[in-house]
């Protein structure tokens, strides 16, 4: 038995690597020459200006495939001038690894990285193990993970099951896995009156009160009470403009924009189509003009506990002591695009930092993860 | 008797005074020696960088006075080159006078000047003619009409009614004036929660759907339906702005103007206590704080029919043929400052091209209203 891949290093190593989104930086090149070295056939799946990887060890259609999926693309590093240490650094102080991507989510792809290196080398399984790591997380995300399923499906790629390593915890490890995420949209209104003079309102018709009716109809509406898996869906108002400077003209015309995270009660389509009614409703109430237009950045989906979820839930529990909740909460994550595939779960580490000046993950917390990973792949194929 | 004064004339010459707020522009210089030669005392009220002047004809204490309250100054020409004829031009083309004053009111002003001229030089009345003429009607108004009634109050001078010239026609030649005004205040409201993420409202606390329910609320209400003398009191909102272009932020803050005009059932104070009661209700629902300050344009007021408005529309009706409509609509003039001193009423010719490019008037409405003017001191006096 050779000596195990040290996920601490591996994640310091793809620190050094200055991939924010679109650029490669070299992290991909340094996965590919690790995961090939250690008998995994690697493919770079680049679209547009993205690099991605795709990788598997095992021989496809023998036995089953388990799929890890994750990206080493980061955020850019903001005001560089106020990290303590520098964002590329990979430094370990005190025992702690610093770096952006520390938490989001290099250390994630290094400790699945090398659970399954250590795995298929020591307990070689009767099956495969797949990796599609993006560099198109962080981006639009529309040549990332997306490209890789594409190119999956397009050459009869495939996985039975998939983890996420995006971090989930949000203060102590092992405390949270994702089994699903809310959908989330967004509605544009545009309430179109007559413009006019203050002291003649009559003479106006004032956009401005059917869309204060409007949001306050659309506010004061429960979406539901939750579901099953999910917590009641939300509506957010989040801005109400007009631009109108002088207190002597009626405007003719007022904006506002609604932010729904909706659980599997609803889709898109059912939501927009109550927007639509309401809107309508205050348009003939008031006779003006309601335009909505409505931006979709995901349906809501969900994993429903089964077997996957029990899977990662005792190889957590094992390796932490601690039972992670099955939560839904959260933004998006690439699983919205995996779960069309195959069922999908997120667990990695603490994301408390992630994002942030002075990113930063604890040495130990990697090498729990990689721990719990290996055990996940263990007891996959057992 | 010698030829009388040709108000058309006069209108001309004090176009061609380029007297924008502030700018005397020679107009007042040119009003003040017309009167002092025909026998009325002159002075300047100048205050701030305003000029103001006062005339009287008539020894004080001598019977009673009729006051006549006009301004020179004029609103900006905008577009210089928009203009058929130049706006300092006084060109005089097919019957139409042409400059920025035409009818917002050097015209007025030359009406009323030519006929107390011509009347005290011809019929010397058993009383008083004061005329008090500002360069601050179209700015801040606050050096101007109110400049010259402190100095009159301080130097003894009253009058006992007095006659604003300012346009008040809409379309026709006589068909209204003005016994008072609508009252306008401006309410500017500040709602602030607290900010968030758009997918955890419970953890923010937004401050649009308070705002959206005051604002339903407040343009819902019926103020009144009108009084003896005025239209009901309308409530406009004016614009309502937010500011937050992320569509995954719950907003800290969000503001809205609210616009009255309100009758002679309300008053600023009352008007203020019920908007901030209003406030206060909605704040306790959502747990905001709602802020609130108030700009007064001024207090509604009234000369009830009577003496004063049966004189002029006993004038009117006599060179027009037309029976004015006692009217309190409109936007806001001197006669607000005026009427704490003496019963006012405004009449003046018709105002529709007031305040745009190429404004104009007909010459045979200035010789008209010089005439209208005439009888009534004819009237007053006898």
């Amino acid at each position: 038995m050779t000596n195990p891949i040290d996920p601490v290093q591996l994640t310091a190593d793809l620190l050094r690597c200055p991939s924010v989104t679109p650029i490669e930086g070299g992290a991909l090149v340094l996965m590919e020459k690790l995961l090939s070295e250690a008998g995994f056939t690697c493919t770079r799946v680049d679209r547009g200006e993205v690099s991605n990887l795709f990788a598997r060890w095992g021989k496809r259609g023998n036995g089953k495939t388990f799929g890890f999926n994750g990206h080493t693309d980061v955020v850019p590093v903001g005001d560089e001038s106020a990290w303590t240490r520098g964002p590329f650094s990979g430094d370990i102080v005190d025992g702690w690894l610093w770096g952006r991507g520390a938490t989001d989510m290099k250390s994630g792809v290094a400790a699945f990285a090398a659970a399954a290196i250590d795995f298929v080398r020591d307990t070689p399984p009767d099956g495969s193990i797949v990796m599609a790591i993006t560099g198109d997380e962080e981006g639009d995300a529309v040549d990332g993970t997306v490209a890789l399923l594409d190119w999956m499906q397009a050459n009869g790629e495939r996985m039975d099951a998939c983890l996420v390593g995006e971090p989930t915890c949000p203060n102590e490890m092992g405390e949270m896995m994702k089994i699903g995420r809310r959908g989330s949209m967004t509605a544009y209104f545009t309430v179109s009156g007559k413009q006019g003079h203050s002291a003649y309102p009559h003479r106006a018709n004032n956009p401005l009160p059917p869309m204060a009716r409007l949001i306050d109809r659309l506010a004061g509406f429960e979406l539901d009470q939750g579901t099953d898996h999910f917590d009641a869906s939300t509506l957010a108002v989040t801005t109400i403009d007009t631009g109108n400077p002088a207190n002597n003209v009626i405007p003719a015309e007022t904006r506002a924009t609604v932010n729904i995270r909706f659980n599997d009660a609803h889709s898109s389509d059912s939501l927009t189509e109550w927007l639509r009614a309401e809107a309508d409703k205050v348009a003939a109430e008031f006779g003006v003009e309601i335009a909505m237009t409505t931006q979709v950045s995901g349906e809501s989906f969900i994993t429903p506990p089964g077997e996957l979820s029990d899977l990662i839930s005792a190889a957590v529990q094992a390796e932490t002591g601690v039972t992670p909740e099955l939560s839904t909460s959260g933004g998006t994550s690439d699983a919205r695009f995996v779960k069309n595939h195959c069922p999908v779960v997120e667990f990695g580490l603490v994301g408390k930092t992630m994002h942030q000046v002075d990113e930063r993950v604890e040495v130990a917390q990697i090498e729990q993860l990689k721990s719990i990973y290996s055990r996940i792949l263990r007891d996959y194929f057992a």
